[in-house]
């Protein structure tokens, strides 16, 4: 056997023990206020038929999505002509050939196949979260991986605004649990796209508004107008919007846009965003943290109602979670008619963000709660005693196995962050003690083997 | 967009809501026993260089790796010869050429990759346990997937028998946690394999022992006495041998294998088993789980100390655990001298023989704690109140979406096994109270809204 230099596959990372303990201490969190509305925990196979996935996310996203190569002799109904052709299209026609299975490239479509394949068996409405990696054949750079986690929750199968609420509540109630306190949801509503492309001229309809917007933070007012004027505005409208958005932080933009669109046009959205604002109230929901504003647009074209968005102004960052009301994306497997609404947490950078910020509590670290020491051979049987007796009170114990050097066991239990070192030698062992030491204050105690577990025991 | 028919990948699986709670339930226990006995959490990426992974799994396995199309036009630098060569050598000689990534097969060969890439900044003992799924190409059939997860704990840089009496210990206390009553902890030695090989004539060493007892359950004595025959034992031998084979299940097996193999040759691994007895004895474990088995041989050939195996006898199952001493691993990396020991929970068969054994706790299925119902539009704002006053308390609420008929409320909390409906009807608006229903016994009882989240508080 050749023996390889060992490498990582470009654009992946192995989770050592320290980020494991971040990306646990985040889950863990995101997990508890996902159980604590309703949601139920859902996975699906790390591979999909290429055809469910192919033609969901764009000409580029085809081309970021991993394909599986087929097992065994996957070339014997290729033809030369076949070879020769998919050479000269740049491999293109040869996927589909040697390859039908891929990598999951997102949560949403393999739920959406969930969700079609198994209608007639769900209780709905269907509330589910979701935290699993996916992949993408994106070119690797600083922040960006070919493995990352997403984590989702969907209500799919009702189109009660409760849900709106209840999840922006979500958002504000995991936020604060994860130790973030200046952040802001913001909050638009969709539907209010159609009147504006409308009011302003656009031939495309709302999506001739919705990218154009969807790039205003990164590109500046002008580029949009620029834009929105090529796919056909009217310069007096544009005007009036562009107005609107260079006051959209002020506390009645929502009457104000509805003043300008015209009551009649405004009616639905409004009514929508008003009722949710009510819910939000009555679910005492901390408002401060939300915020209507019409400048969010969510590039994705399959949201339809309510749209979400969630910063921090604490650190410079892209938005840490997103997601809105969509109508039809079972619609792509055949089944119509469901409505969901959904939000995404963004883990990657959510862990950067606490990172940042120095949200993670030192305890998370911890290997255990105590690292037992003996010093010599004669004294290892009543260590293990000493072992056996913390774990069956429930106390977390390694026992270090490295000889006698005290020293060594000292940054042994360091470097695992393990609180105490319990020692034992000669003296301890025929007296049935153990001293025992706490490595952050640097004191140290002698007491009776049959106390030490109490040392342990939780509040 | 064209519409598919969606289904699953052949041979994978969603897990939905029950299945995610079983196997959630699983995990957990395992994962507290890990850290109880001062395990970390590690993860390795989904993708592995090809090369990391070819030439572990011999020839078979290399076979059953999922190989990752490369991305762009991989066919680029192919040529009509190698096509035309790969098309007559069953697409063997393609793969390397338009694939460089794989998907784990196993635990054990990333975490050896990651241990010689970072052997400098390791703290050695380096102690780690892995869950995660793998990915193999076999023909699926009933219990068996392309995707499965598998839960590793070794430890690595130790050469201490203590880790072997505590891996055992971790067993028993796993799986007694986990609800089984009746099972064995097999234990062998490695090391007993060369002098018995020796004593029975064979050639080829150790391995020619291991390989043909390794099936013993399987094909039964006759077969393996036949195959070692041919291996080149001597009858006299080889009669011997199996004489001890028929009485390996009484107690003092151990003193008759080291007498028919003489002091001389069995003192290493007797000293050592008899170590690890004394060392499980000091720790408390429940020896009656544990038996030394001189028939188990673990088929891989990179043990080379104590090796073990779990078998249930409650059910009819293969082996629900397995591992051992291993000294080369890190060696296929060119990194050599570290000694590591580690044991495997077959996580599927444990999830077979825990639902055969009915030992999943009914609370598991519990999405949450209660189900808020209103009647009608006016009651809805005290609803959100009492929503919002229980998950204030840290209560788990799902609050009812679908309209007024409390018939099909009751249905939905059923089917997601939520144990409580509070009703909150015109009256209860009114007097500030909620109706609560216990689902499982049928009672109903009114009460204050602030009086409700003592109800779910845990003791």
């Amino acid at each position: 056997m050749a023996i390889v230099k060992p490498s990582l596959a470009r654009g992946t990372r192995d989770f050592g023990p320290e980020l494991m303990a971040k990306r646990k201490y985040i889950f863990n969190i995101l997990e508890s206020a996902f159980r604590k509305y309703g949601f139920l925990p859902f996975e699906t196979p790390a591979m999909e038929n290429l055809s469910t996935l192919t033609g969901k996310y764009g000409e580029e996203g085809d081309r970021l999505i991993f394909k599986i190569l087929n097992s065994g002799d996957y070339l014997g109904e290729v033809s030369l002509q076949q070879f020769e052709t998919a050479k000269a299209d740049g491999s293109r026609s040869f996927t589909g050939l040697v390859s039908e299975k891929a990598l999951r490239y997102d949560l949403t479509v393999p739920f959406a196949r969930f969700v079609a394949m198994n209608r007639g068996s769900l209780n709905f409405p269907f509330k589910r979260y979701q935290m699993q990696p996916v992949w993408r054949a994106d070119r690797p750079q600083k922040g960006r991986y070919r493995e990352f986690y997403q984590c989702d929750a969907d209500v799919i199968g009702s189109t009660s605004l409760q849900h709106e609420a209840e999840l922006i509540a979500l958002y504000v109630e995991a936020f604060q649990k994860l130790g973030l306190r200046n952040f802001t949801v913001r909050v638009n509503n969709r539907k209010f796209f159609a009147p504006i492309a409308q009011k302003l001229g656009l031939s495309g309809g709302e999506q001739a508004l919705a990218t154009p917007l969807d790039k205003l933070d990164k590109v500046g007012a002008e580029v949009v107008k620029a834009e929105l004027l090529e796919a056909g505005a009217s310069t007096t409208a544009l005007d009036g919007f562009f107005e609107l958005l260079a006051q959209s932080s002020s506390p009645n933009t929502l009457a104000q846009l509805c003043g300008w669109l015209g009551e009649e046009a405004a009616a639905l959205p409004k009514a929508e965003m008003e009722q949710v604002w009510q819910l939000l109230e009555a679910l005492q929901v901390d408002t401060s943290k939300v915020r209507f504003d019409m400048t969010l647009a969510r590039g994705l074209d399959y949201y339809t109602g309510t749209i979400v968005e969630v910063v921090t102004h604490e650190v410079a960052m892209g938005s840490i979670g997103g997601g809105g009301r969509y109508d039809k994306l079972t619609g792509i497997f055949g089944v119509d008619g469901l409505s969901g609404v959904g939000v995404s947490f963004g883990a990657e950078r959510i862990m950067d963000v606490m990172e940042q910020l120095q949200l993670f509590p030192g305890h998370i670290y911890h290997a255990c709660d105590v690292l037992v020491f003996h010093f010599s051979e004669s004294e290892s049987l009543h260590a293990a005693a000493v072992v056996a007796r913390l774990r069956a009170a429930g106390v977390g114990v390694e026992w270090y196995s490295e000889g006698n050097k005290l020293k060594k066991a000292f940054a042994y239990a360091e470097a695992k962050h393990i609180p105490y070192l319990a020692i034992i030698g000669e003296e301890e062992a025929k007296t049935d003690t153990v001293a025992l030491k706490n490595l952050a204050a640097g004191t140290q105690e002698i007491m009776a083997s049959s106390q030490l577990s109490q040392q342990f025991i939780r509040a």
